[in-house]
């Protein structure tokens, strides 16, 4: 199989009682002047009730020699109709920590045993569209162990994702790269990669 | 006004036929084993025909003697019901490049006045889930103009925002305490703080 091989042969709209996955709502609000207003916005239907998140994002470094280098994946989305270089990512399971899922995730997809250094706070996706968030759970992963010499990936049948590494220190002109390919950049990638840049140039 | 005093007081399914700014699609589509799947995905109705972005995010640092500070805004934001810590954002015009909606969207939404040193690729907000996205314009503010002494936004009657700074090296601290705070946090910022740490922590 190859990715370049999936493609959107059609588009339509969706019936609000056809949808499993996603809704649209309208919320009315009182703005700060107390003006009564509506908005429109998109939500998952996926959430776990206990749960304050959709999912998780993993920062999987290796620590090699020649540098650090950060796992990514390349994986076909519909919603583009285009691979997207993405994270390792998932959505968190009824009852999971983000912890949790980060670390089942990160296993699923790449074949990666790791352990969690660190859990970010709730990041909302685009909160003027949609409530849509994620933790980012940064994790080591001990290249020592046998498990990560020899990669087992578990993927479900319509998952189709290919991992890579970039070093670190060139993730920014590696987004421009891929994206001259005809790859899509994740928003998660991009913007590490331009928090990278900014440190170096000021110093920091 | 003070912007804690906005509130979310009904949430409603949308109808297909009432929505004016989202709606949601079916897409179906040959996975990379040829297999027909479909997808179900979130999209504005807002792009313009001629354009490949949604919308664009402003990074705009001010080079203080005690450090390089970096704009950001907080916004009362109806799908979250929440106020939310962003960097400066809009939706482009009709006709509009990304570079002049940047320009255009800081003096509108923080007065300063700015010129453009970078433009990112395309960035996806969430490809599982939405086809939104945006471009980073990079934009350096030059504090000697009188302009950026006497800050003047221009606000919609609908827009609250409320301008402040912080030290780019304890982004990522401040994005925890702000959260602490009840502020939700835009995935943009936190993904920018989250790279300065890496940059920091292997000192790239």
């Amino acid at each position: 199989m190859s990715q370049g091989e999936a493609k959107v042969i059609l588009t339509e709209p969706l019936l609000e009682s056809e949808a499993v996955w996603t809704k649209l709502v309208k919320k009315t609000y009182r703005d700060p002047n107390g003006v009564k207003r509506t908005w429109e916005s998109a939500e998952r239907r996926t959430r776990p009730k206990d749960s304050e998140i959709d999912g998780v994002g993993i920062v999987a470094i290796l620590e090699k020699e020649t540098g650090p280098e950060i796992v990514l994946q390349k994986q076909y989305r519909p919603p583009l109709d285009k691979i997207v270089i993405e994270l390792p990512a998932g959505l968190v399971d009824e009852g999971e920590t983000a912890e949790q899922a980060a670390i089942r995730e990160l296993k699923e997809e790449t074949g990666y045993v790791a352990e969690v250094l660190e859990t970010s706070p709730i990041m909302f996706n685009d909160p003027g569209f949609c409530n849509t968030n994620l933790r980012m759970v940064h994790v080591s992963v001990d290249m020592s162990l046998p498990e990560n010499q020899d990669l087992k990936p578990e993927l479900e049948e319509n998952e189709f994702i290919e991992v890579f590494l970039v070093r670190l220190d060139s993730l920014w002109e590696e987004c421009k790269r891929l994206e001259a390919e005809g790859y899509a950049i994740d928003a998660r990638i991009a913007n590490l990669a331009e928090g990278i840049e900014l440190a170096k140039k000021f110093k920091l």
